[in-house]
């Protein structure tokens, strides 16, 4: 059974929902069934089509609870496709939360409706006191 | 003078041309007019607007020749949109390539053709050997 969704906003709620409950059906259910999907952390390879929901996998065995608050920072949308802009702050296990993330999340409206096209993450600036923020050291 | 661009690829062309001769005026040419604009660095804030002009300053000043070469690895477009992940390798003033690092740029057609509105760095895995991936820290 797939939930279809009316709004790009649907299915971020319905992503980050997904995470805090491990539920890996419904998580799977937000992406757009697409070998174009693309997920990009830090320093891992960059993930296209199934390679996703692999990834995915560790956060809905079970082992780990998650606790995120996501803050909004910028939409774009045109036509067929939603650019979600925000802050995550993300507590494993009821441990204190990470430091915060950027996601930019990318959403496309298809035949089933919208659904979560791309997923990256970036880390944020350093807290202050705690060292020089790096340079810009690539364009 | 301001150039239309045709084309996605074009404003991207004219975006790495622009950064390898320094030229500020062509660099601030490729970003749509707008405070749409986004620019995303590891570790920086997130910069809008005007905020993203004034944080290329320093690679237009002269002081350092940027070498760039690009990789392309997936393209998405819809409608007014062009999605495109590429991978980056940066030379400083004629020293050895940096760590290559992930971008995605996303461009919009408007009244003035195509523009970049997005621009974001991610840094990709470390090279085998040099120690063990970090962890999938966060969805």
């Amino acid at each position: 059974m797939t939930q279809e969704f009316a709004t790009a906003q649907d299915v971020e709620d319905a992503f980050y929902d997904a995470l805090e409950e491990g539920d890996a059906e419904r998580l799977r259910n937000v992406w757009e069934s697409s070998d174009e999907i693309v997920c990009l952390l830090p320093m891992q390879p960059m993930l296209h089509g199934a390679e996703v929901h692999e990834a995915f996998r560790p956060l809905t065995s079970g082992e780990i609870r998650l606790d995120i608050q996501v803050r909004h920072i910028r939409w774009l949308e045109a036509g067929d496709l939603a650019i979600h802009f925000v802050e995550e702050r993300v507590s494993f296990s009821g441990n204190p939360p990470q430091p915060p993330v950027y996601a930019l999340n990318i959403y496309r409206k298809g035949a089933a409706g919208w659904r979560l096209l791309t997923h990256q993450n970036s880390p944020t600036p350093l807290p202050p006191g705690s060292g020089p923020p790096p340079g810009m050291a690539t364009p």
